[in-house]
């Protein structure tokens, strides 16, 4: 069987199907133009150069191909690199898929539709409940797809509604400790607070910042749905006023992003799970990767920390 | 003559009409109720005890209401404190009006309706000048009586009308240097940055912040109710999404409650030139009040510094 | 019945027992002594001058004594007061006992009890489960009484158990979501990462810091005598020296008083859960005395923030 | 005709003349020295590598040095490098001067020549013009040729005359909205503000920082040339005092190198002049290289922002 | 005999002369005017009230005046203050002189001038002898009288002069652990460094800011009066730049008030010699008057902390 | 004779001793294995590749390894690198011993030891003494081995116990000064405070950081030494508590990691001395290299700033 890329060593040799991240063209010293391609399945990603490339293997070798690919790993400053030796293009009988080669969340989708479902079935006030419908209908299809970053947390397919379905079982537990919450508010919350990401974001594959993304960032993008939305259903309350400030406030503070800090404590509850399931999930995919008695490589999302894997860990 | 609150001395009695800004109870060592008053005329405010109120004292002197007052100026920690001596709620024979008690822009109301007016013709591009003129008509009154802010800067009747005229001309002759300025958008930008203030802030007079002030604050209200203007206007270019920008981040950065720093030219001046009027104002405002070769105030949102004004100014 | 001093209003009368939660001499400009008294009940305290006090006075009304008391509820500068008219020490015949004069955890002692013995019977790792054992002997009186805290955050009766018992109920839930976590190591940091406040305070009853309180803190307490314990157990494993790490890090950095940031899954866990405890425990409490469509108090510890209880809430 | 460096293309030919901006030397991994040189003209720079050079080259290929140069524009590492296939130093028959190959000012010398003179001439106060005029005579050449700064802003020839004429007209506009500004005061604090860098920088063409401008810095020596010009002008009323002031303060703060922070007006002001002539200058030369609906290259010196040209900006 | 003011305590009785520090009036709530006076010796101060005070006492009791006064300690907010039964100015038969009422520096101003006389006699290199010779000479007499601050440390009379012996004692002894220490350029950086506090104070008896103090600040003061000595003397070495660079940077960085942060070894030194010395000072005086197993009073200017005095310190 | 590693130029040849410092395995782009080395000797270091390694070179050429090796230096991007000619690993004939190959504190062992036992034997409080033998005793071989860090300052052979000596000649003279210091707690502080770096760090030779000393630092560490020491001699006074905060509190605040800022003037004396003899340590190193009228290299810890060295200084 192949071996994925994530876990080749070099030395190796290497034949198999990835797919091409992106592509850009470069002129080497000797004037001839070579292409550097970041390819990867669904384990991870490396480096290759393909030299003295045609202009036919430009227009060839692009974003979002999927090549068949012969060659060996050896290692350049430090890192892996594939030394190309032979490469194709797939062809309709190698029977490959786009989703193949995407990393995705450890969850089925259905099971994260049903979570969300039963949730919302949960809800008891009909004002929070209907707006929390209407856009589940409204991106019932890029919410089950996108991921919840561009990179640090969450960053794969499925890794939104991965992200929300965690975040909603927190929440659901930490009501039995502290029985005032309210549980409606805190629901919606955490369903509607990064949904502005569908149009921050390019897309589920090799996602990038769209214009509207720089200029106005998914918490302006979604206060100003949820606006809508409300206008839309004709639900006028002040529970529309403390979803758009939960939403407004879930950075936390200003310089995170939050133009106001949350002063409502679901809304701070809401940051503090937000909080909580990025920092588990950056973790947990770090120690995964990490021998029992070594340490992670430095998450910079984490103030650049290193993270220890006790040696009776498996 | 009488003389105006702002300019009494310690020892000198005083006698006229004024302002109640906030009247608040409290209950002496003595046992008995007593009521501590803010009173104001267009020149300043001081403090007044009226010692054992009655119950229809407490009806008869509250927010808002004027008063004809007798008493003397004197001294408690330091800070000026009016004696009352006797006080009565003014009768329509007394002939006094509100709006002569609150602090006015120097400039008259019909001179910034000009002004705006002349601005939006002078708009070339169509789009931006069908968003603006919808916004000027739909706060047709407010716009030229709400004041820029709770205290700091403009606090005053018309403060925010007038805070966006000068803005205007700043704009104008930077123009004149920087020729690459796109003035529609700077213009825009300059007028509706602030509108979201007609809801953050109760009114005119004596004015506080209100529940969805609190909670969503001006540059998120204003953002949504342009892109709710739009939506109605039937708008859909660039300039929306860059107008929103420029909302959104005219405060400059996070920390100072922008959720974007400004990434467009036009919106960076907008914050520069925001930034100097409101500065202006507060230094300008405090050296009127001070002697030559004397030091202003601290003023609190300028790092708390004390101005100097030089011993040759008058 | 008598109302608690907590929930009196300025104008009403009061009578009943109180207890002396501090005393401080005065000299009144008459050149007379006086007592300032902070009375407290369990829910609650009131600032009081005893006027004209005798040297006798001064050696009858001193902390923690209980006192009957009656007199009238007045205001001084915005806050209450008692006036004083009538006061005595208690007699054995009053029928009074300190502790209904202190505030307690919502959880009974035994509940608290019973949670921890349980938790203990479900760890797996044998030398962790010893040195949890060794302190819970160790401290089996004072870690059920003491508070979590001098002030912020569970700064009642019991406090420090009732904060360490929702903490593992979190633990326990959080593990159902990320499997990954080390229960043993995770349940261990919670039980010992205050334990150093039994030191560090001087008692549950009015509380304030130790002289070695405030030259080591109670981390520095704690990882010192985690490491003794393990000596005398003998104990040497790699546990030993990852609970150390979670005791030294669970404020998460240097400003917030940790000499090391967390560098283990686990210790990181364990800031985070003590971090939502806190803060829940200081609005739930914060809302409770608030009615529904106002702001409760700023909460120092939370960055001056006031919290809005919507107007849905009971 | 020849095309400029800035807007070659890789792949492209070169011929024609360059300024030799800097030049060091290094052996390459087969022992040989060689030489890379950063090539210039008016519209940017380049890099090259002069392989196995010669004692002779070494001699000959130094920095101000201009040559007359053929190669191929060629891509290493993500950026342009020019390949040289042949180069020689000029000869004076080829009839190129040392200015055509550096960045001016888009404004003439006499132009601004001009403008100082007319600003001078408006001046009032006989001590404040005296002082100017006393300046503007020492440095009549310098202060026409320098840049504003190595890097930044303003950093091409003749840049901190152009710098100072752009404030000059922005401060006479401000007055027209503020009509209590000392235009004196901030007239010559605009034209003094920086003319320490005529000691802190090494010259207008490649300038670097002097010994005297690392140990001083030019807000420093500035106030020390002031403190001199007065001494030998016979002035010392208050305005040496308010001028060195805003010598010293107009970098706005500490951490941005002002030993005091303005406590004057028109220190404020001329400070924020300053900013806001220095951020349209970055924000206009990196616009003017970026195509309509993209981003520019980020800006250090504006917290590495990227900027923004809208689609409908030519 | 009589007690000191620093040392008596509330209900005892004073007599005995005393020293106005400040004097202010204000106008009492039955419309009398009293006058506020600080009344000083030199082990401390205390405030005073002097009811219904005529015009005549207001032009009696000024600053700096030296009164007898009669009087009781009492306490107004947890703080002494003296009542007063009878006062006058004092009579040239008291026989009091104003240097006995002030806090002075603990070392007499002659063996101050003879360390620095040694000092200078050690020097070798002639020009900065001779730069720091001018300056001696110069401020012969205020350089022995000034305080070294207006607050915090070496806030007594002839404090500057301490500071400095107390810190060229110190580079005298750093320079055997750290032969290659130029010392005649740290004795001059240490003797220079804060003479530009002459001018920045108002004198040696109850000091205050000048304007120039104000607007320049004692560092800039002293760069430019070395500029001019240098000029005069004639002297142009690299010697008279390094001294500015340390004048400039002996605060240590742009936050604290300097221009630019020592890259001069000597001017680190003298950066941390000064920080340790005031240091010192506070931490002394502060600890003089605590009793062994107690803490002092908060001292602002170390971040507010308070020092612990152990048990078996005397 | 040979030249120093730390002072070859490029293109000179070189041939002698030198230690692996450290060695670590790549694959060239040819697919053939490679070892990048870092050789030394007490001079300083360079950088070598060895082209084409054999599994023999490989195992043969590791980490605290002596070899001989001919080559000639070359630079590889603006560093010198050594171009290995020949190499083998070193004979018992060659007469070379490892520490000739390792940079010494420029003072020996004995002396070390000897002005330790002198300051012992000043020692007055005979709980104090005690625990300084017992520490003295217990590491009487590491303790003069040790550097005393990684990087930075004294990461040297016996770069410990010559920062801890010249400190305490420091201390010594410092109280001369300040006649109130307790001598006795600040030597103690002193010998006692980074003894902690002798687990923290993994040895005397290419020192790196131990697991304990990731997850506790040296200043807990020592803490808990130091507990366990004063249990074991059975000291129980205030002196070892005072001691223990010394240790604690000596990098001054948390952000430098220190769990508490210090609260008794020998603590905070430490702090400082510490702070003095780290920055001289780096700074005489850096100027040591540097020749008169340049500066030296950026030294990272101490905010990147670059030295001058004065032209008048050998």
């Amino acid at each position: 069987m192949l071996k994925e890329i994530g876990f080749v060593e070099v030395g190796q040799p290497f034949e198999g199907f990835l797919l091409i991240k992106s592509a850009s063209k470069g002129v080497a010293s000797n004037g001839k133009p070579f292409l550097t391609l970041i390819l990867q399945d669904s384990s991870g990603d490396i480096e290759a150069k393909l030299w003295e490339a045609t202009a036919e293997d430009e227009q060839t070798f692009t974003q979002e191909t999927i090549i068949k690919v012969t060659g060996e790993i050896t290692q350049f400053r430090g890192k892996p690199q594939l030394k190309i030796q032979k490469l194709r293009p797939t062809q309709p009988t190698d029977g490959v898929k786009l989703e193949d080669f995407l990393e995705k969340a450890p969850v089925e989708i259905n099971e994260l539709e049903e979570r969300l479902t039963q949730v919302i079935f949960e809800m008891e006030n009909p004002n929070i409940q209907r707006i929390v419908r209407y856009f589940i209908k409204k991106y019932e299809k890029e919410l089950f797809l996108f991921p919840a970053a561009v990179k640090n947390h969450h960053e794969y397919v499925s890794g939104l509604a991965h992200h929300v379905c965690t975040m909603l079982n927190i929440a659901k537990d930490l009501k039995r400790q502290y029985d005032d919450i309210n549980l409606d508010l805190l629901y919606a919350g955490i369903i509607l607070h990064d949904l502005g990401k569908l149009k921050e974001l390019s897309g589920p594959v090799t996602p990038s910042y769209t214009l509207e993304g720089k200029l106005l960032g998914h918490i302006s993008i979604m206060a100003e749905e949820l606006a809508q939305a409300a206008q839309e259903l004709n639900i006028d309350g002040e529970e529309v006023l403390l979803l758009k400030h939960m939403i407004l406030s879930h950075h936390g503070k200003g310089e995170w992003g939050s133009p106001k800090a949350p002063i409502l404590r679901e809304a701070e509850l809401l940051h503090l799970i937000d909080f909580i399931d990025a920092r588990m999930n950056m973790m947990n995919r770090s120690l995964e990767k990490t021998k029992p008695g070594e340490f992670t490589d430095r998450i910079f999302a984490m103030d650049n920390r290193s993270f220890y894997k006790p040696t009776f860990e498996k």
